[in-house]
């Protein structure tokens, strides 16, 4: 078997099997297979897609491992959820202790911010002394203690997935929906999980802009987790527009907090109990989305998920009186206040634009080795529909160093279009429910 | 400027400016872009193509050298030929020192045999003594001498297209019209000409097996070598079987020698006229075809011709005695005649199943690293439209070890389509012209 033969075959739009994805993938981690055949091949893939066969086969190889996670003698369901990006996107502080105060585990490895989206892991570490660079031992001990742990991948967890997803930067091979499709399952289906579900975004916030792409991709996710054995629903959602108001690590904490208070703002409140509702569906503690959703109701006004939340922070090695005391989150020397060019109705945001705009004030990463300030950021006063006049503020940035502040104004003014009517009927929240 | 944005935007059907094609493909020879970078946008070159610009800008940045040829003090035009690959094209031997003897100059830089197809330099190689691996100086000073001069591709030429192509060769990106021609191109246009024929093969022994492929590298070479200020023209030509009847080094070579007598196979010799006829138009030593066909015929009958070849072999250290003494050439220990299975007329030949016969034989290359043996080969005696008996010779093997012998003799056989009558009208041997 030759690496070219098989990087001649895919360009050509044919089929890998098994054993041959084995051969290139397991012979690439092993430093047998040469950066320049795989990027190639990564190239081809782009070009002419996996099989369902091929990807399934992908996902087997990178998923392994030297020390797999073995997590069934927990005696309760594992559930995890992953969203595909989004901007003010901080559901997982939410879902993950409700879910887990509601008797599932929830071994959730998470991501960094990059680009324009922000990062759970991230997020988490604006909780001044919170370690999400917790060992696998830790790892497993906190899950078992609590029935949640956050950590971001490790040498352990798919490795192959690190090494290509490396790789794929540096050569423009991200954006393949069997690609992502195989780096996310990788991870997941890495944690022996019972459920998973899935969170696509799209619109101009989303990484794959396109609805009909974000279908895609979320059809490839579910059968992929299906193929596997583990229970999949896959919920397309809105990224239209910041999901709630803030953007930026310690104010989405703060504001993952109101929620959890039985708070925050309508839109985040109601994904967060959808995403919760279905990963009790799939996590079999719940027999239907409406269940689910009366459960995760019930835990928010209860308290429970809350305390959940500042158990796991204690856990972790973080201050837990930011539950009670948000202000002791970082915070920023200034605050500037941009206000709205004209009297009217916000009839679209281009949400990525405000995701820049955070990401220059330092709240992201333009390139991965870049560190990000847990304090700076954004809050969104004026979304789709609402009314506006002049003067009247839009946004206020949070902001220390005054550098990128001129860009950051630019890029949220340049976000907002406005009319003089209201605009037509909003896309819902969920779009689409795969899987269910 | 970033490598993974140039990659992105051919990626996604782009274009690359000329200063953008030259960051990639210098740094890339510089070492500053490493090999995946550039494999993958190899890569996305196959799937996407070229613009004329691009390829254009491409095949400039390949023909730099750190020391360019400069051939314009010399007293006459500067021409050469240039051959897709086929099975048995021994032209260049007869062709080169045609040329130079009608007053031009050819500065001939060959390849090698690959895969089922052979090289002028291996052909040479097989006359003792034969010496294709001179200096730069010393290849200047033979064609100064003799007006011709033969040599493979050195450290000083087209530096980038070595590098390349070693890529392309491991990363399945070999087979693009655009980098096949940036690659001839930034060759033939390091040799500082004023003409240039371009014998583009089709049929079932060239790379190129469709026509219609074969004719869109024709066009894509014709207006590259314009372009370059270079006189450019291309025969599309059968490559359906052998050219000739001789496949292998020493046994080609032999077969040469007839032409530059006057004799030798009608196709063969049809050919060798055809591209010196426009090689002397390009060269401007003759107003039309038909004007350098009389030349070329003139050039052959007078011995001129092989006097020039017989100058040429000795300023590359070759034994002359070859050329009056044809025995002199190498020669296997066996001959094996392959008898034809039936009566009838052979309709078709795979030639490609031809070249690899002779090729397992020893006289070409399934891998670059391989050594080939100049003895081995074969001897066609039934070609397309011949009526055969059946037990009569259809192809004669001569070898020297026996472990392959039997593969051969099956290519042989597979290759012939015979029909109890004359197949419909062929192909003419020059099917077109290009850029006349």
């Amino acid at each position: 078997m030759r690496a070219v033969d098989l990087i001649r075959r895919k360009r050509d739009g044919g089929e890998l099997t098994p054993e041959e994805m084995d051969f290139l993938v397991s012979g690439y981690v092993r430093g047998e297979i040469p950066d320049y055949q795989m990027a190639a091949w990564l190239m081809a893939v782009v070009w002419r897609g996996l099989s369902r066969t091929e990807l399934a086969s992908l996902v087997e190889v990178m998923r392994r491992s030297p020390r797999p996670l073995r997590l069934r003698h927990l005696p309760g369901p594992r559930v995890d959820k992953h969203s595909t990006g989004g901007v003010g996107d901080k559901t997982s502080l939410v879902v993950a202790p409700l879910v887990a105060a509601a008797g599932a585990y929830v071994p959730m490895v998470s991501g960094r911010a990059l680009g324009h989206t922000g990062g759970t892991l991230d997020k988490l570490e604006s909780i001044p002394g919170f370690n999400t660079r917790l060992t696998l031992e830790q790892f497993c001990h906190v899950l078992k203690e609590t029935g949640c742990a956050l950590i971001g991948q490790t040498e352990e967890i798919a490795p192959a997935d690190r090494l290509l997803y490396a790789l794929r930067d540096a050569t423009a091979t991200v954006e393949s929906p069997y690609l992502i499709c195989a780096s996310i399952m990788s991870k997941k289906l890495s944690e022996d999980l019972d459920g998973l579900v899935l969170d696509v975004k799209t619109g101009s916030g989303a990484f794959l802009k396109s609805e009909a792409e974000a279908v895609f991709l979320a059809e490839l996710l579910v059968e992929t987790g299906r193929r596997a054995g583990v229970r999949t629903v896959a919920l397309l959602t809105d990224m239209d527009q910041p999901l709630g108001q803030s953007v930026g690590n310690a104010l989405e904490v703060a504001e993952a907090l109101e929620v959890l208070r039985g708070g925050g703002p309508a839109d985040l409140r109601e994904l967060c109990l959808e995403l919760a509702a279905w990963m009790l569906v799939v996590a079999g503690l719940a027999g239907d989305a409406r269940e689910g959703r009366q459960q995760a109701e019930r835990l928010l006004e209860s308290g429970a998920a809350l305390e959940k939340f500042r158990q796991i922070i204690g856990c972790q090695g973080g201050d837990v009186r930011v539950v009670d005391d948000p202000d002791r989150l970082p915070r920023t020397r200034h605050q500037l206040t941009v206000p709205s060019p004209r009297d009217g109705v916000v009839v679209a945001m281009d949400c990525e634009k405000i995701g820049l705009a955070a990401t220059v004030l330092g709240a992201g990463r333009a390139r991965k080795e870049d560190a990000v300030d847990p304090a700076v950021g954004l809050v969104v006063h004026c979304k789709r529909g609402d009314s506006v006049a002049a003067g009247q503020p839009l946004v206020t940035l949070h902001y220390n160093a005054g550098e990128h502040l001129e860009e950051a104004r630019r890029l949220v003014l340049e976000s907002y279009r406005f009319a003089d009517t209201a605009p037509e009927q909003l896309q819902p929240l969920v779009r689409r429910i795969l899987g269910a």
